[in-house]
């Protein structure tokens, strides 16, 4: 804004400076709207994922279990907007603050300010309910509901802001933003959150699921694996399809604003690599679903359709952190690594 | 408009007034199209809800239902569609008018207008058809094919209508837009419609339920109730879901505009207040989820998630009136109060 | 822009060419924020119409033969992803080419230009696989899937990329933006790809089809046709709901850029324009089910919710070339039209 100002004001005849702020007000305007209607909807989207979540782990489990685990879904959403309102928005992006942990912003005071609309908390709470929706999968079919309830306060109350304050706060110790040095002086980049989001949610379940131990039925008297099938592939294909959709608001709306330009009046801008990030994201997962089809027949002698929902759902997760910054045939590698990754990590 | 150009003539240069008129006018251009890609897409978000209504009823009722439940369903969306086109639009919104009931723009006469784009029919459309879908619900399982069709008719087409007219025409008897006294002269707001579409909705519901009496089975012989289960909670979930997704639209969506600022070039413009309206609602809802999760615990001994799905959404209902102008933590009360109500009336 | 700044130029003070360039730079950077966000959207809405594909073809088909056929709905986006992107967005839009195929942008390489944004990639990659999703449909239940794996990789390659060149690109041989004579100088019109996409899609089926003959158990020992019910109208209703949702990217959104004015400063503008085609779609879509749902009663005696959702999405696709420039009257008569001739054909 101010230096719109200072720009357009010599520029002008007679009242020239309250004339560019006139102007310069009203070009404010237009881009906190546009921005904010980016935003709320890509917060929309990214909340669509809780279904997908949803759906996903009620057709993995076994029909008894669907029941269990709908409702612990249901609950990270509900129990995440309390507590990521309450605390985790403060925790998270808090500043000025330390590296570790944010102050302020606590119950959404101070908001909307400069830095942060209403929007921004809506977006991040969405992130933090996924970060959630993930771990649910992982300790599926032997939690105690009352744990669940602590663990998921726990999580998107505290140990997931607090992570995400280290990587995208101002002040986080490893940010990108950050003024001085770490990792050479580039702090870490993890633009939608590969790391923040989708490791601190697998850790989350890894550590749930050793804690917890294997399903009921799932090595036999030997020890060996039995594999516990899913009850419905309908309901794993529906979910893998709604967090495809969610993914675009998930990584594209990562930028948080779209109307910045790069340079004036050129076509490319931020809309540009708005869009090539869910370019970047598309092709990363494609590629990542026809790996592991293939992989998986050439390993299996099988076709099968949850492989191929995995693959693809790794193939995002993998793209996520850089999607942002890569060209087109880089997601390609990456969704293509992250297949091959997948399939050996699952014949362990 | 008027008063952009007004403004900003006397700050120019020679040219002054031609050169105002040709900027503001490129900033109307923008605005609408802001306002109608935020409408248009809110509309379509509202839209979902009907997929929402379809899988809440449909996973409620019995499997020999579901047929049925889901037929009136597309049903409510596709006669709706005919009659708000046809009269709803404009017993609604056809000002100038009388107090009761509007008389212009039938058949989407006159329309687009400086006052209705087709993206405000198409948003209203979607209204209209909640109000029906909510309806479908509450005469689940008992009505007769054909007096559904009349009753949907007569709701989308007339009474649904003729109620958003009294609170939310220009000219409604109860109007907060009208100049003259009600209730002090303020008039009732009504921001999203937890009367105009909710309590329409239900009270048709209830006195469909009256007329037909209760369910086959759902009373003993000695009169005293009997749990009908519904015959699957992951479409309850999806359903719930869905209407989560869709209540985006519904209630932020409802201020028509996102680009109106309120001090040109600060932060804080209508975009704010729609976040803050998408922050409410969601934090009422949680809220009434979780109460009505430990409240039904402490009363019934159950952790139920079908409870908890219908207590989210009394809390999304209750929330739906003040969306708009309360504060976060005023959400969560009413969210609480909401959810407390809600589990009365099911002890009744 | 060239043309805005050459009109604001003349007007304004001292520097005015400057000044001009300067607003009206951040005009355009406004508009392509807006229309990269409404294209994007949009896109993200054609993509969910694959989860309405799986879901209505799930449904339709024997429970055996759901997992099968959700797997193709899967590898149609992802197989479309790679292929389309390496190939077909080239064929259908490389121009300066021949009126049949194009030959620029393989693997995006010049993209973005001024003509195309990853958006614009990422909305045609859309529309390639929902190609490709009707197919899917018209061959369910008799397909050996390494076949399908090689049909679709070359409809979403190929086949479908060719025929968008000839009417989509601006020089296609059919193309309403060629200057030259075709059909009395006009091209033809094929707004969102009633022809493009739904024709293309349908032969693609009907040759499948075809080649394939009917599905073991469709027709009796004397050659009498028996019915085959799909395992599930809860599945259906989903996938059609969701269809109708992701229409609302597929019509609306093919206008491609929202913030075009066509008197600057008038309410009346492309966003009405787009406003009106989501209304003409509804319209088409609700008189067809409506029709079908009464047509079917007076043939059958039956009320069928199957049949009501083909003869909403036969609406659909009806309405789909003209909804840009139909009245809304008109496309009530055009789904009324599209209903009977649903209804003729089924009847074959």
């Amino acid at each position: 804004m101010a230096t719109c100002s200072a720009d357009l004001a010599p520029l002008l005849g007679p009242n020239a400076t309250a004339a560019a702020d006139y102007i310069c007000n009203k070009f404010s305007d237009t881009s906190f709207a546009v921005d904010n209607t980016y935003l709320l909807f890509s917060a929309y989207l990214v909340f669509s994922m809780q279904l997908g979540f949803a759906m996903l782990c009620a057709g993995s489990v076994r029909a008894k279990n669907t029941m269990n685990i709908m409702l612990t879904n249901v609950l990270d959403a509900a129990i995440g907007g309390l507590f990521y309102y309450l605390f985790g928005f403060a925790f998270a992006f808090g500043s000025p603050s330390n590296g570790f942990i944010g102050r302020h912003h606590f119950a959404l005071r101070s908001v909307p300010s400069s830095s942060f609309d209403y929007s921004n908390f809506l977006y991040q709470w969405a992130f933090a309910i996924a970060a959630a929706g993930i771990t649910s999968g992982s300790i599926a079919e032997r939690t105690q509901f009352v744990s669940y309830l602590i663990y998921s306060s726990f999580l998107t109350g505290f140990v997931y802001p607090v992570v995400s304050h280290w990587f995208w706060a101002t002040d986080g110790w490893a940010s990108a933003l950050r003024t001085d040095d770490f990792l050479f002086g580039s702090g870490v980049i993890d633009f939608a959150g590969s790391g923040v989001v989708h490791l601190v949610g697998g850790v989350a379940g890894l550590w749930g699921a050793l804690i917890e131990g294997p399903r009921i039925g799932r090595f036999d008297h030997s020890g060996r694996s039995v594999a516990l099938r899913g009850h419905s592939a309908t309901l794993v294909v529906i979910g893998t399809f709604m967090l495809w959709f969610g993914w675009y608001g998930f990584n594209p709306g990562s930028f948080n604003k779209i109307s910045s330009f790069y340079t004036s009046g050129n076509y490319y801008g931020q809309w540009s690599a708005v869009g090539r990030t869910a370019v970047t994201t598309t092709l990363a997962g494609c590629t990542a679903a026809l790996t592991t089809l293939f992989g998986k027949r050439i390993l299996t002698g099988h076709w099968n359709v949850t492989d191929v929902c995995n693959g693809l759902l790794g193939g995002f997760a993998a793209i996520t952190a850089g999607c942002s910054v890569v060209e087109p045939w880089a997601a390609i590698i990456c969704g293509f690594v992250a297949a091959w990754v997948l399939i050996s990590c699952n014949k362990l």
